[in-house]
């Protein structure tokens, strides 16, 4: 099946380089019957949009999406959904001269040795630009979504060395970093002005929660819900780690302790992250991912080019100097199409079950 | 597509309960030619295989596994191949007093509810028994990229609170945790006796490693070679975390520390972990994983039963204190299956690139 | 996705050879507490097997089904089931002779260019006796199916030059040909013994009736529930052709003779098959398919061997002169697991849609 | 896996309505380096394109491509391909009328059950509009083939009650029927000159043949070549039948008369239409398909509305009165895409496969 497709009943497919003329989509599967406006889709993509503060990166691009197919007056109709986004501010002269060169930490040299080809026009494919159409179909699944009861939101839980605790919801939107504590802001703002003067990047962690997820969703055992969520996870570009509720942190714990024990009134604590066995518990669903530091930063590093040969590189450009600042909304919406899909696979299989066990909270 | 089948070109599906009648898988897309025998089978099953030292659970498997199709005097026909292993030692009496109650930490409750019925036989499908077939499929897979050069290879690196940092592969097949320092096992024993006196369990820490492989494999952008591990990986039971190279400590690293910088000679160092862009680059593959505390333990825990009642759950049976102890052949047999795939679909679509670009090894 | 799989959600993954060990599937995304038991499954298989009256092969197998996994105290559990049927009565020497020939009109030579390696021992993997398998897996679905109100069943309309004119069901399951005309019997065996004394084979044409199939059933625009049936109908060893309905007597059709009217009391006719855009119309779903003459026949025949001579070949063993005699039953099954699949499709995608407009039956 | 795409390696998903603003494809898969340019696709888009003479509907539609992503500097890169059709000529006025209605023998009905929503203009979804993106993903694969030897030809071989002989490919692309046999065009001209006053329609027969096949491609035993192709060409608008070879002949040939006798000179016939156990076996890939009469007549026909109440139908706008006539080049597209699908797939898992023995060719 097409790497440029993801889901099973639920799918996304996408295409569109950095610098080519657009960015397209197809979002197949979606319930008819869905109420969908282009606001819904320009909402998400104008919280990843570049250029809305100093800390991301100058480029200038509307991000506008057009709906081409699929919806009809206003809902969606069952059948695949198209969706355009036109590159408008691409400044392709500014790559030409690293035509021939790898840069490090860069896709430059394994998309060379694996295609041949390449699209070298600020990194064509493996250029985060993607990710625009990621926010527009996962916008599209957090619609569906929460006309069932989810709701779905990210956070940034680490800057670089700065860790960020979880304060409160209100937060997230106010400020440039997605920061759920307020008073951090200052501190992240003189962390990233320092930063852009030393000319380097730096890391981010990031988090995201679901609520209201129903129990079952995932499908062992090579489909489960945190398999797949680490798949989804994991494709979005710099991501170097992904962890579900304790994650690493489980390595040090004792069984007494990890377990989340279950009352009546509901579960003790949520170590889990909300997954038992590769299927949702009813718990906030939550993960974490790791992303690294942007690799194009203008100080120089050694390479080498396409014939072998040492080089000097300095990645000019636009760049954000932490990717992991437009991260959330991307985060989001893999996690929306995940669900998505596996709400459409498990009622397909399991439509008929009835249960007559209370479903748990979380206390 | 079927949750219980992995990959896209070269499958494995499977299918078998704890306490069934037996374990099938059918592993499909196999290059012919290979020459494949009970023993290339048997060897990772082993190292897999319960019973074999006091540390993990005493449950006496034989496992052994007999190929019923897609080999023919000796080789593969490139015809699906059909293994099976029949359970030999359920005891399945011991898991009839907890037929209605939901163990805390296990995945009783998540089946329950998505299926409405459930094999309470010592986890039934949910049960970590099912990795055998993972592990004898994995090594079909093994000896295809042996043939191409690869080699994977995992250890532990860290149980419960003790690190144990990589000293040297010979040491890790000499002692029951797969520990690459061969002095830091009787710390690692004196600390697993000391946990089944407690009647406790502890997380652990594998590290996986696929060297020789060539540059181009993965499928970006959202089956990215990363993105396929951290799927392949996460899928294990009781992993709660993914790490490709330097994973969660990107987070505080800067750009210009994390990147990998070329040089004729090799990279230079290797954060990030043999994969650019979703794509391998020819360093070693490396890949860390979280498994959580087992759940199984004898001391008591809060929890509800099947009607919603509260009730006190000791888990009896046969269990391993760490389940990490028994990962690493599972872990190194889902990278080889993810690899594998890869290799297969890269040189589907490629089959026609050349390159006179030079291969960088790792100085 | 592998070559030996069917389905998408609900989904059957065989593997085995004529004359290897053992038959084995996985069945994966049947829907948990379905009743199934192994006389559910041999009524089906007993009706498929070999040497039940003279007009077919002599050899001996008892097609005896194990279920391996999946089903638990007598229901499914929604876990993957697993199949287990071992081969009994391969003579294995009758092959030798034939080892480096390519008989004509089989997939010996077909094998030999795409795999180099081939099990040429009764035709390997490309012989009929796959289809138990299919059969297996086949009963499964119409048993969830009957649940749901719909019947597969189907008949032999045409063997060689005598076409067989639908008269009953009640005659399908009393004669060796499941032929609905009780009348045209022993015309039938008549021809099969002239045939036998001719050393000679014929082809069959079979046709597949669902009835009681909601309206709504098909994923346009590639997966279309036409297309999916040409797909599974066409994969059954020796089908040349498959048609919907009035099928290739549409080309001579004019318009206003091919349209199926409607009137608020049902449809006028059914010259579509059951099937109008890809989607079930809640008609009966009629499929057709042409099967080849059985290409073991002991009467010489002009061919190569492995190295490029010409070589006479006579297949010896024992063999069907019809294939199309045993098929009726693969052709239910594969009916059976695509209208499975697309129902569980359907509801994954579509549970939420409620329309007011009646379902129109047939006048 | 949605239903829009169709592939496992070389993939083609699309979008479109015949009355929305544009028609949208994804084609991924392609191999790196291929020469394409817009010609390439409007060729065959053009063959395709409506109201070229007056045997067609008058619809007027430029059918001009844009491509969006996957090919720079005229090569294709071996990312995902973006395709763009914007439709320029809809007259969605003309469908009002008939908005609760649905017409006989098109997809209203099946729609409306199905998901509940339609885009009713112009049949939405369900119209042969969207089989423009099947032609230009289509004009892709048919270019690589090209570059590996293999020529995918289509001609009219029935037209209503006309049977055309095969005489020449040299006639095909000079009239509008695609027929082989120039001799045969002014009875075709007149037939549908008298079908127009009659205000009816009529059904037609296709063939498509691949040549330079090389053996080897197809996936026993589901993913057979034949059963692929029969998937694909039976998903196209209005196929009712699809036949491999010699098809339903074979059901009253003899095993002596069908099967295809092999010489080192070459195979002495073709009824088997190229494949063998469902795999390439060299020859010439011979299929046959039947379309049925075109559902949209002006002569009136009984029907119901979505109220269930009786209604008469006259279908305006402007329509193909045989949609056969332009269906040539949509099956040669879905031919192409099979075929490369599957020589991707082959090679992926058996590259290493050498075999000294001959290729045979045709006598």
């Amino acid at each position: 099946m097409s790497g440029n497709t993801y889901g099973k009943l639920f799918t996304v497919t996408t295409a569109g380089e950095s610098h080519g003329p657009a960015l397209v989509a197809i979002v197949d599967g979606c319930p008819p019957g869905l109420e969908i406006s282009l606001e819904d889709l320009q909402r998400d993509l104008d919280r990843r949009k570049p250029g809305t503060s100093r800390h991301t990166t100058q480029r200038q691009e509307a991000d506008e999406v057009e709906i081409l197919a699929g919806v009809f007056e206003g809902r969606t109709t069952g059948c695949a959904i198209g969706l355009l986004i036109r590159n408008t501010d691409q400044k392709s002269k500014d790559y030409s001269a690293i035509k021939d060169l790898f840069r490090p930490a860069h896709a430059d040299y394994t998309y060379h040795h694996k295609y041949g080809e390449r699209d070298y026009r600020g990194g064509g494919r493996s250029s985060a630009r993607e990710t625009a159409m990621r926010v527009a179909a996962g916008a599209i699944a957090k619609k569906y979504l929460a006309t069932q009861g989810i709701v779905i939101r990210g956070y940034m839980s680490q800057l670089g060395p700065i860790e960020i605790p979880f304060k409160t919801w209100d937060s997230v939107e106010d400020n440039a970093f997605f920061s759920p504590d307020p008073d951090k802001v200052p501190e992240l703002e003189a962390y990233m002005d320092q930063l852009r003067r030393d000319q380097d990047s730096v890391g981010a962690k990031i988090t995201v929660v679901a609520e209201g997820v129903m129990p079952g969703l995932g499908e062992p055992i090579f489909d489960r819900l945190d398999a797949e969520l680490a798949h989804a996870l994991m494709s979005i570009n710099a991501v170097k780690g992904v962890e579900i509720g304790a994650g690493f942190a489980s390595v040090a714990q004792r069984g007494t302790e990890h377990r989340d024990e279950m009352t009546p009134e509901g579960f003790l604590s949520n170590n889990a992250g909300g997954i038992l066995g590769g299927i949702s518990s009813g718990q906030p669903i939550v993960a974490h991912l790791a992303l690294k530091p942007t690799s194009s930063i203008t100080t120089p590093g050694r390479s080498i080019d396409v014939h072998g040969n040492a080089a000097d590189v300095i990645t000019k450009g636009r760049h954000d100097p932490c990717v992991g600042i437009r991260a959330t909304p991307i985060a989001e919406a893999m996690m929306a199409i995940v669900l998505m899909d596996h709400l459409l696979r498990h009622r397909g299989q399991n439509a008929d079950v009835q249960v007559s066990t209370p479903v748990l909270g979380q206390l």
